[in-house]
């Protein structure tokens, strides 16, 4: 990662992008590659929509599938029925690295990585489609587990939604390292640097009613040791 | 925190409420307290709101200022301009507790302590306003910083946006513990439990251009040994 604030977006469309970051002109590339990994290090993404011109923006597991996000949801929310019902959205990914602590307060920031998504999300009908979609999202959040548990069955199937959010538009901006004061403030006597942060995994927790003989899998050990959440 | 998921909602207002989540209606409880606890305990808020039918949710730090988020931001951003403007918008903060792991696909979870705020952001135009605002971002995120810092001057002010969200409205959501699987499903030899993940905080690092005699103050060093931000 640079050292300095990057802006990049990816899929440059004919139509005018929805995400200009006019602060940050001169920082502004294309690179779907960093989007991707973006999203790709990330489990959470806030989706964000409007009902009836009331915003909302709502906590989702994700997975990325190729140029599209999956996500999913209980059939019976209302929220998911209007998400997925095609009206535009917007799903932002971030990674908190860090607090940036300057000598002064005007020039205190975050590292982070993040990619605001926007596209529109499609609910997956096709009962074979959405089986092998909602295997997808398990496998993309755990790889391997998806063959170490019982897939959803017809009933199951029934009660998720399955959206597929596909990536019309997206823009990463990332910005890490040393906080950045002005020249004639690196004199004053106020400690300066940066607060690390990151998403730490912990050894797995079996369930109180797991058979003491079914061992931690690899996959679990996989995601554990994940070099993602450690530091 | 209890183990079994719980809904609350915050201030319930006379007009019916935004975020009627059905699907857990016999969790719903009203409960100011959690809503700021979880508030209180994060950095990051995710801010969705429209401009001209295009929904935007973009990564924010903030600050908790009794029933209101402060937020802040460049005075050119064309976004912040539209979020300060007045318009609705909704602030999601959710802290990714851990992955849940079921003998089932369908029963795959999260743990996660969410809260969902609507109101209208309004940018606080008052110079002494403004900067008394800035002060207590920067000492609601790092306690004691404001202090150990130089405040903004005009041109810095001048250059920063400020924004205060009212809390018209939010809920709070919560899962914890174990995975629940259907009770036939337990016999099956798949393992089951959860996989723990927080945020976690390092220790601090100091920028390459600071004076090597100035030591890190007991505000990053509290930061830093945040229980909040410790497993």
């Amino acid at each position: 990662m640079k050292r300095h604030p990057q802006l990049k977006r990816l899929m440059p469309t004919a139509t005018p992008p929805r995400h200009h970051v006019h602060r940050s002109k001169q920082r502004a590339a294309y690179d779907r590659s960093l989007v991707h990994a973006i999203l790709d290090a990330g489990l959470l993404a806030h989706v964000g929509f409007s009902v009836d011109g009331q915003p909302f923006v709502i906590p989702m597991l994700y997975a990325r599938d190729g140029d599209a996000l999956l996500l999913h949801g209980a059939v019976a929310s209302r929220l998911m029925r209007a998400l997925g019902s095609g009206i535009e959205a917007c799903a932002s990914i971030t990674h908190l690295d860090g607090l940036v602590i300057a000598r002064s307060q005007f020039n205190h920031s975050a590292n982070y990585r993040s990619v605001v998504v926007f596209g529109r999300a499609t609910a997956i009908e096709d009962a074979s489609a959405k089986a092998a979609a909602l295997t997808r999202l398990v496998d993309a959040l755990i790889p391997g587990r998806a063959a170490e548990s019982r897939p959803a069955d017809r009933k199951e199937l029934a009660a998720t939604s399955v959206l597929r959010l596909d990536i019309v538009d997206a823009s990463a901006k990332v910005r890490s390292g040393d906080a950045e004061d002005k020249p004639e403030d690196l004199a004053l006597p106020y400690w300066a640097g940066v607060l690390p942060l990151h998403q730490q995994a912990q050894a797995p927790i079996a369930n109180a009613d797991l058979d003491p003989g079914i061992a931690v899998p690899a996959s679990i050990h996989r995601f554990s040791s994940d070099p993602r959440f450690h530091a």
